[in-house]
């Protein structure tokens, strides 16, 4: 037996397709753009995913306790945040098609097209110019003038009549509630989940008996307005993510960091992902966000390349901070044992719930060549696998299809399963192999007399026959025991 | 032992509050109208509903399959379901106070006040003239005519200084993506989850190989730009829904109608709610929803009255058909047995999670005399409960704590536990009662000879003593047979 591994996003996106993982948007009005739906498979497989991580988190550490904070939040939430002042990218209008750009990704195009017709040395000039353009309130001026002096020309209408640069916030505005004018009522979706946990401390801290260190886990939405958005389900719109904010002393941070990174990077490996597509890259100081005093990326390799999955972050006590000043209120915590008082310090573990899902199935991803055959099987995690179990009669008669129609019946208050009699043996079997399903039961015959089964290993395609009354166990003793190949 | 029920949606919003199911929205900003967080006990309780709502319809059943659409979907999709044009409310501003208001219920308050004043006859005339104001063309002109002429004023201001009556979207609008000009890009937060069913229902059937009847379920969140939205999480705008959109053919309908209104009926028995607080209401043939062929209400008598909160709709084949003809991409289903091709029609289950948690927490709350004490209880459905197990040391004593941190450590692996050794044995049990943890589980010294605990019981009070190595097995015994008193 010869397997492949992954070797084009593309094969992701049409099994994810065809199979029911994950659709575009709206596909049959053209599609929404950097927005996906997820499928019948594919709902399973997230849910699952979640279920891991909210366990590992809450129910695993008894100072972690999750919540589960409303998508709008106040506007001054958002002031508070930097995220009013400070998320925003520099946008130039392109006069004739009415299209709007990214200033910077234009020159980024012009050097690569310089690059192309072999002008090195100003494409290297160029880049050199733009890495160096910088300080944000010079930012849109420089940007300006750079297009202007080269004479760039906008992608699609080749026209060269721009607007100004100018910063364009990536939060979703919206109105909300009942008064007639506009500027009063605007609200935003939220662009990040962290802040509802920050603003939740003092509620929670008050009410769930918790002392510091602790944890606060969330699973939610957030929304970003992105120019460049792409790479199927990796850079979305509107993305889900898993967060918990963990609260320290403020001396203790560089080692809670620490711990942290390593559980997570753990995590990755539990649900399945094999060692050598994961690795580690810290963000060189001088390139750390405002809020943060170190940060790292848990890293997958990707079709695409290696990818961030997820972000360790050390974001002080810059947010709890804001937060006192904007709304006044105090965010010490009182440490009775040692009678001080102080802002706690805060660990982020933040990873993109879809990422995650698109990480799991390029990992679980294979086309094997077996004895002349091929096959695609996805080795997925059987936590993980959104059907666990796929019931077939040999062939349709009705002393078989009752037998495997009771099996169902069983297997079905603890297990997906999935009841399937058309088709030939071996089709079924392929069929739950894009699914990622682990086993496989089928009635025949001979099971009949002795009340047997056969149960098939979706991983080494291995049959054997076992007591119907025994299934259970093998599959739950099974799904404790799987380890990736 | 004497109990009393919830009287009083105030108890709930502050035990929510004090116990941390339920928040204010950016409480520490003051608040944001309409809009609520889970604390920690709150997002236990609302995942221990989803997951038995998503298995009673996915896991179950197998012809019904799930999905998870996002939020943003395309414009178009809006203008095909009808809630561009008609999911309009009539609003007035006053001009003093910029303040705006819903036309008829400006209409409503006044002639609730004339009923204060003993004015019954004038109030009976207006209320007539309110309810026969009607057809969608003339509304805003006769709700106006009716403020002018009695002359009602602006209940904040006081002032008479309207503006005319207009129809404003509830639709949350946002802009979208990367053009400049601000009408080509605008986007709505969807009002109801069900359209996200209907526009993957081709591809469901294309990747999932279901055939009619079939269903396809979904949980996730919708917005409503409501004037009036109160009564705690009863109306929000933000909110969440479980759906379920089951397709079958045409002539029957009827009976999948009635059948699926048996089932959810059931379905909220099931999960605790005591019989005499759930009723059926069916809507009147004269006041269905332009989709609807018929509709009904499952209602729970909340503190507030009788309210929704779910609601079973057959929507022929309106959705469907809207799709249809407006995406030009055919929605009819190939019956290969009988040879025909049809539009489905739709019984769409609909349920509020936060009214279903809502409702959960009013059934389950007692406050109870016992022996002279009194204490309040969540007599919660242990499948619901946000903590299963409370594990004590009865003292703080080294070998107390090692022995029940033992046993948190192995029950942890399979339910959520909170350890608690702060405070007299009474008020820690007290505390779990209001968290509703059914089960609480104390390791005293008498136990330490013959590996024993007490495990005490939520509902009755009861204790029993039994083996370490059989807690698993009680509790999981117990939470099978358990019943609503």
């Amino acid at each position: 037996m010869s397997a492949k591994n992954l070797d084009s996003l593309d094969k992701i996106v049409s099994l994810s397709k065809a199979r029911g993982f994950i659709y575009q948007s709206s596909e049959i009005y053209g599609g929404l753009s950097a927005v996906y739906d997820y499928g019948p498979l594919g709902v399973e497989l997230k849910r699952n995913i979640e279920e891991l991580w909210w366990k590992s988190m809450t129910q695993v550490h008894d100072n972690i306790v999750g919540i589960d904070a409303a998508i709008f939040m106040h506007p001054k939430v958002w002031e508070a945040s930097g995220h009013v002042d400070g998320f925003n990218d520099p946008m130039i209008d392109d006069k004739q098609s009415k299209k709007r750009y990214r200033a910077d990704m234009i020159i980024e195009e012009h050097i690569l097209k310089l690059r192309e017709k072999g002008k090195e040395d100003k494409a290297d000039e160029l880049q050199q110019e733009l890495d160096t353009t910088g300080t944000r309130e010079g930012l849109c001026e420089d940007l300006h003038e750079i297009i202007m002096r080269e004479e760039i020309r906008a992608p699609e209408s080749g026209a060269f009549d721009w607007t100004e640069v100018r910063q364009f916030n990536l939060m979703f505005k919206t109105h909300y509630g009942a008064t007639s004018s506009n500027d009063e009522d605007a609200i935003y979706l939220r662009p990040e989940t962290a802040q509802g946990i920050f603003v939740n401390y003092k509620n929670v801290m008050d009410t769930a008996r918790v002392q510091v260190p602790f944890g606060i886990a969330q699973i939610g939405k957030a929304f970003r307005n992105e120019v460049v958005a792409r790479q199927f389900v990796f850079r979305m719109r509107e993305f889900e993510q898993m967060e918990m904010q963990y609260f320290v002393e403020p001396e203790t941070d560089g080692e809670s960091y620490d711990e942290w990174l390593e559980k997570r990077l753990e995590w990755h490996k539990e649900i399945g992902i094999r060692e050598e597509n994961l690795r580690v890259a810290d963000h060189p100081e001088d390139k750390l966000a405002h809020y943060a005093r170190s940060a790292a990326d848990i890293e997958y390799h990707y079709p695409i390349g290696w990818q961030e999955v997820e972000g360790i972050h050390n974001r002080t006590d810059f947010d709890l901070g804001r937060h006192q000043e904007y709304s006044g209120k105090k965010m010490e915590y009182y440490d009775q044992k040692e009678q001080k008082r102080y802002i706690p310090y805060v660990i982020e573990t933040s990873v993109g719930l879809d990422r995650t899902t698109l990480m799991v199935l390029c990992d679980a991803y294979r086309e094997e060549e077996v004895d002349g055959d091929s096959r695609t099987v996805l080795k997925l995690h059987p936590k993980l696998a959104p059907t666990k179990v796929g019931i077939f009669p040999l062939v349709k008669k009705p002393e078989l299809k009752k037998v495997a129609r009771k099996i169902e019946e069983n297997l079905k208050q603890d297990f997906t399963v999935r009841y399937d009699e058309s088709g030939s043996i071996g089709k079924r079997y392929r069929r739950q192999d894009e699914a990622g399903t682990p086993f496989c039961v089928t009635v025949d015959f001979d099971g009949l007399d002795d009340d047997t089964v056969t149960i098939r290993y979706r991983d080494d395609m291995k049959q054997e026959r076992v007591k119907v009354d025994q299934l259970e166990t093998v599959i739950r003793n099974r799904m404790k025991s799987w380890k990736p190949e």
